[in-house]
């Protein structure tokens, strides 16, 4: 059960070439995602309405594609255009198409109704292609757990202390903060300041190259967009030196865009990168720091993963909430709603009553 | 579900020695094959009625086969002739055996009660070991699919454009042709002429070495016979030679046998095998041929494969209906309707009725 | 379904090292073992109480383990005692702790309710560390299939006559041979003479190279205790040197101890070792009785797997009993009657009722 009426990210701009037939899954739905004539990507179906074989095996050509097994040639709207030895094609012979919107190297896709697809609700992450950001190359992980359980990851940062002692971490005094949660239109601000301590591992050798071998204040603010979107302002500071009220002359500042995409009801996809406003022309920062972050995201996925496993073993485990638990307590709330929701709606049940009651527990 | 009283083949004759216990699936039945002291082959059930042990892992002796877990000794009918350590033999301690005809190379089950296996009912295919014609080695495919997606691909060759361009196939045009389609007691008669055109990629070199530069007359003729044998009159002839009003002296002729037998409901054996009337004592060419055929097959496989993946993905899936259809659409029904038919009898039903049913259709 | 109030063999005491978490599955249950600071070792379910990350990959803090998910920190008996960030620990905060016992090199767990655990109940197996005997090093097998298939197998040795013809096994007579079977209060008793004969092809040797060259009476009798513990006494002696009175001088004698733990429904634990009680002080001879044995499970977990199979391909299958299956029908209806006595004191019932029903038929 997912989420339709919302913006997923299927993949990086530059996975899609020219003259490929891109098969991914979203949500439980095979996709292909192709370039028209002009450039822009479609997605549709990765099925044939005829008998089912995968269009994303199938041959491009120009801005359509045909089936391979019968020869059925389908338009960048999913539209059937020909079918060998036969002029009439049937109304039915379509498949279905989504909409599709690239921007700032991420493929954002809509898996509601093309026709309702909102691109006001596309979260900013301009800082992937800001000419003022230098940015990590594209990240990609797999998953195979159902992608809340990431989301969950990603809501509440004293796993740091533990999960990523050695690379993203530090002390477990960070673990023991609890960070400000505030509500969104459409999910989660959650700030955390970490003042006047060491900084962590990953950034450890960058601070001592650039002077900065005391103590620092630390900062991980970030929006969690539903229903896995997090853009997050982070970076670390000379102790004291004002970074919370703004003065960020000598702090290294970072944006992190990451994105958790269902693909099937137990795997998902998970994309990453880092920008920065500092040593921007050192490609070799790039590389370090990705590769920092790809070791601590590896980590993450050691432990989710064991975790799946547990809670597939036991479908009648109950866990046992606790405070660090606020901000995936609600996020899992907020998804649980939209669904609920759009459910009501495809059933024909007044919208605004569903609104009206999350209105009430939220407001 | 599988139609039970009909003769599948099980294998080639060759790969049963006269030493050795076969092990294969049928039917989602699991069955043990040998050859009695005569060379006779017989099949049970590859279970021993103690502990369900295989007897195919057991040991051979003579025309019996023991149990190796606890001995039960049984002969070629199934009845268990020994029990260490007992002397009186249950009535109930015996395993199903099934009627096995072995004919040209070929090794057909009936799946039904052996009682009514009735050999008349099995497909001609002298051509496998009749010494007018040349044939290639046993050929043999698995695949992971229901056999009925394999069947539809053999009922319809327009897929020769697309799935076999560079093999069998050759120009989109073949794919334009509508078959002739017509009804014969147990299956289906497809007739499919394509006159003066260039010849498939598969025989060009041949008909090249034999002075046939040209445009040729190329037929597929085949009878598709329940639940899944091929039998098909194919050749290449000069364009304009008259081959289809019978004139075939300059012609090259093959008659493909080709067998699809379910192995479970997600599985089946393909097998198959490619006779020939030129050429004969030459091997190079029986060898040239079957990679020909063996590489198209696994072009089969691919994309039915791939076909039968997308459908389990969404059980939902309702195909558009299309023209190239009409043959697989009344081979599936003749089936359907063939279980329906073989359950009523089960349950008891007058099998009259049934028939009467169906002949009202198809009459 | 699985017997709980009982003692299972969860793995050898060497496994659990001073350090280590070990992870194992036993009955269904996800458990880790490890030793507390006096080298006790416990066993609790392997899943933090707050999101469900395994704490066999956590962090063992002297007698105390961290999950490194979040950092809860529990005792050794499952109470969550240290939740970062958090002064007040919730009642609900703990994980179940199972009674554990740790005797003769095998670690025992109760997998009924810890409060319950009976010692007394341990069945002896002193020969495994006893200094009059001499024992082969530990021995484990991993099995893909419900236990009571090894169960049955090791209830009725007429298998060694076919499974182990050239191991543990010999002439067929063997098979023919019925045992004597009787009641214990958890288990049964089995006692089989197979007398004046060849020896078994495994003690061949070392029955030369001490001058016993003739036949031999040999003895395999063995308590076989719920719900899936074999002690035996086994040996071999010259043939008619009153072994079976008692008279075992000149006789090689073995205790072999082996259980079967089950894993999953699907999977088991095996466990084996065998004391001896002649050339206590060649270490050889242990590796090579050890080597002996290890080929013999082999075989045993070859035909069993095979068997496990063929009942998991056709739910429906309903064996042929015969005299041999007298020891395993027992047994299997032990393990019955002792689950649903469970299953009825779980629910409430009174326990007395439930026993005598038991009583009158087996009194």
């Amino acid at each position: 059960m997912f989420m339709k009426n919302c913006w997923y990210v299927a993949g990086w701009s530059s996975e899609i070439g020219a003259d490929t037939l891109v098969a991914r899954t979203i949500c439980g739905k095979r996709l292909v995602f192709w370039r028209d004539e002009s450039g822009q990507i479609c997605a549709l179906d990765d099925r044939c309405c005829h008998r089912g074989a995968p269009l994303s095996t199938g041959r491009k050509e120009g801005g359509t594609v045909r089936c391979m097994y019968h020869g059925f040639l389908y338009d960048a709207t999913g539209a059937c255009i020909e079918i060998p030895g036969q002029a009439a094609i049937p109304p039915k012979a379509l498949v279905r198409r989504y909409a599709v919107v690239e921007r700032h190297h991420w493929v954002w896709i809509w898996m509601g109704e093309a026709s309702t697809a909102d691109e006001s609700l596309i979260p900013d992450t301009h800082w992937l292609d800001d000419p003022d950001w230098a940015c990590t190359k594209p990240g990609r992980l797999h998953y195979d757990v159902n992608y809340q359980l990431v989301n969950d990851n990603l809501l509440d940062f004293s796993h740091l202390s533990y999960v990523h002692a050695n690379t993203l971490g530090g002390s477990e005094e960070y673990a023991q903060l609890r960070s400000k949660i505030e509500r969104l239109p459409r999910g989660l601000r959650i700030t955390r300041w970490f003042m006047d301590r060491p900084p962590a591992p990953f950034v450890a050798k960058l601070l001592k190259a650039k002077g900065m071998t005391g103590n620092v204040d630390r900062w991980n603010n970030y929006d969690f967009i539903l229903p896995g979107v997090l853009i997050m302002d982070s970076g670390f500071a000379p102790a004291g030196s004002g970074a919370e009220r703004g003065d960020r002359e000598n702090a290294i500042q970072f944006r992190h865009c990451q994105v958790v995409t269902p693909e099937t009801e137990n795997s998902c996809h998970y994309l990453f990168a880092q920008p920065r406003n500092f040593d921007k022309d050192k490609p070799d920062v790039s590389e370090a720091l990705y590769h920092s972050i790809l070791t601590a995201f590896e980590e993450d996925r050691a432990v989710i993963t064991d975790q799946a496993q547990n809670l597939a073993a036991d479908p009648l485990f109950e866990p046992v909430a606790c405070g660090l638990d606020s901000a995936l307590g609600q996020f899992r709330w907020l998804i649980a709603q939209q669904i609920k929701q759009e459910m009501a709606a495809d059933a024909g049940a007044p919208r605004a009553e569903v609104v009206g009651e999350r209105s009430a527990k939220f407001g």
